[in-house]
């Protein structure tokens, strides 16, 4: 008897069926193609010589060590490198508040598995990270979600009647948002940390890109907020650092884009009992996260390389931000809009309604350019008239004439959509 | 409002309790204890100087490459060694049935992640391995079993009895079984490929040691003998390779015991159909394994270093196998009985019934000695008279001293439990 595996798999997996996005962005695997479609770094900035040293020195003074099994939680150096790092921020984390993930993929995931049941609902703002719809649709989360605008997550009406929905959790981006390249105002940031206080709801804060600034101030991370409300409750009771035991943030970081993605090296902070619950997630989920990878990250980073390192990322990612604007402002329709992203790696790009950018983008790829269509990011899908660019992974060069190519067939797009009798 | 996190964790959280286990071992955490608990291989057999030659070339060769992120499928010559590799033991794969995974634990995962509905049941061996238990409680899976004997998993009435219990798969160690020590028998092998497809209930085949053979001829893997079942079925009506469509074993093996664990590094063979969902899966779960061990392994294994490593851990353990067994009949009293590894990292010593290991264990530990009680191996839980002893990890004077150690536990156990009468 032959059962087909179709018939076999958990039910989980029909909310994960696969990505038509997914499907169409393969057909920009073409050298010819300039693709602002993923979310890659910049690969010339890796920091190779520096990593070539790094695995040299940890394989020949700790090599059994860095080849062994390790700990679930990470390797200890580096949750204390990464809890003096934070602690610039204002985070207050001990290294029993770090767990290492295997990128921050992981971390969503591991999120996922120890909140969401079947049918729970997940606040997000609208659009929002692809890789965080996927993790949790393997839950069977439904999204409710809140629109986004110049200054983040709309924090008016919508807000309180998405929290009344009585998610599991609210998924926030605060820093140069992916997909939509905006920047969660100071006023907004407490608002939110209030609301989730007061709705008893906690806050999944998703921070890749925080030390990506180009320019403007420094806000402050919503766990920071959060452990201020926290001290500010506890001041007089002799009590301190509320956060470690009642903090209502998760705060989820990463060292994809400030030195390699390839090593797979993400962070959780959080109050101590979830890190131990997610400990107990991952001890089933991986073990832990590769070594090596931990040690050699740790070599690289430990002595001050990073701010150097990421002060370039900056210098780099600003030219090209600035190159991506001017070419918008000289080669798109006005009728088009986008984001001024102050930091990160994207932005967004908005047509008149009616415009459906996944139908625009096989035309696009026709003239050899590519980018990610708004449907992609919205839990819901459907259409949308909006689309992601990259600029990190592009050369100036490739910006200039991809941008071109993209102006065209905007333009043409938007002539077609007028000559069409609504 | 403070909502506490113990009222916030997923149901799924409550199958995932803290294993008794892991609390018990941290005592363990001593210099002076010397430890039969570990899984983990040899560190002195790491081939360090090699993977600090494949470190260097990768990064020097293909830096921008081995630091970025890559695809979900695993690095494409990697997989390509693997089905070269596994065409050795007859295994039918390309490339397109080859996942790569942050270990074998990962597998597990994906396994449940892709197969269990909370409440299938899964069958598996009795004692089984710790992780696989781990992986699956978080889906919810209720867990049917089969005792093990000398040729392993027991196929007489009472594997009939467990498929007609209907578990969503068989979950199978064949190859110096962890913990048993045990390998299944060809015959049983057989047998176990008929009643799967009869029931049409998949198999999944776990292979960590396979490659670790001290003596005795290689048995066929599940995965062949189903993939013959299938050529034979196909014979005449000019189909082939069913195994690619309809396989019925799903196959998992990893570096960790032949090359190093801290890289994390396994492999899934299945089904075309099942690997595509498993990719699926992976991308919510971590996007890829780490490009950088994934290049950096290939580097290691694939001009043939591994059979000249492979060889020299054999030897290296089938020589602390010995003086472990040659320890066991010269301390443990005749009342013990154990098992004889063909190969792989561990025994299975059984003392009589009324002995709880898990009560023996900090007798031992207060001896400097120590193991794993069968009661983690147990689906169930519950008192069990037996424990797992490590042979690959420990020095010849290690063992010696341990199991001169862990042999006094034992008797002096044994004379205080015949003291107590019935």
């Amino acid at each position: 008897m032959t059962t087909p595996w179709s018939q076999r798999y958990a039910q989980r997996m029909q909310w994960m069926s696969s990505s038509v996005i997914r499907e169409l962005l393969k057909l920009t695997d073409r050298p010819e193609v300039i693709s602002f479609a993923g979310g890659l770094p910049a690969p010339e900035l890796f920091p190779i010589e520096t990593v070539e040293r790094a695995a040299t020195k940890v394989l020949r003074e700790q090599g059994s060590r860095a080849l062994q099994y390790s700990t679930t939680e990470g390797y200890r150096p580096l949750r204390e490198f990464i809890v003096e790092r934070m602690s610039r921020y204002g985070i207050p984390a001990r290294a029993e508040n770090v767990l290492i993930t295997s990128g921050s993929q992981q971390a969503l995931d591991m999120i996922g598995k120890i909140l969401i049941n079947p049918g729970d609902r997940v606040l997000t703002e609208e659009p929002t990270y692809l890789g965080a719809l996927q993790a949790w649709r393997a839950y069977q989360a439904d999204f409710v979600t809140v629109p986004l605008d110049d200054d983040g997550l709309c924090c008016d009406d919508r807000l309180e009647e998405a929290l009344c929905a009585g998610p599991k959790f609210m998924y926030v981006l605060p820093n140069f948002h992916n997909p939509g390249g905006v920047t969660l105002s100071l006023e907004r940031r407490k608002r939110i940390v209030e609301v989730g206080d007061r709705y008893g709801i906690p806050i999944i804060e998703d921070d890749p890109y925080g030390q990506l600034r180009f320019e403007g101030d420094h806000l402050p991370p919503l766990l920071v907020l959060d452990a201020e409300r926290l001290n500010h409750r506890d001041h007089g009771n002799g009590n301190s650092n509320g956060y470690f035991r009642d903090g209502n943030v998760i705060y989820l970081s990463t060292f994809s884009k400030t030195l390699a993605p390839g090593l797979r090296l993400g962070w959780i902070v959080a109050p101590e009992p979830v890190i131990q619950r997610c400990v107990m997630a991952k001890q089933g989920m991986d073990l832990h996260t590769s070594t090596f990878d931990q040690m050699v990250a740790y070599e690289v980073v430990h002595d001050g390389f990073l701010d150097e390192h990421v002060r370039k990322i900056r210098r780099v990612y600003s030219e090209r931000r600035d190159l991506m604007l001017e070419m918008l402002e000289r080669h798109f329709p006005p009728e088009a809009r986008w984001t001024r992203p102050q930091g990160g790696l994207f932005l967004w790009v908005t047509l008149p309604e009616g415009i459906d950018t996944a139908e625009l983008l096989p035309v696009a790829v026709e003239h050899n350019v590519a980018f990610v269509p708004g449907m992609a990011f919205h839990p819901g899908g459907g259409p949308s008239s909006s689309f992601r660019l990259n600029f990190s992974s592009s050369t100036p060069e490739q910006i200039e004439t991809g941008m071109r190519r993209l102006g065209e067939v905007v333009a043409e797009a938007l002539e077609q959509s007028r000559a069409v009798p609504a």
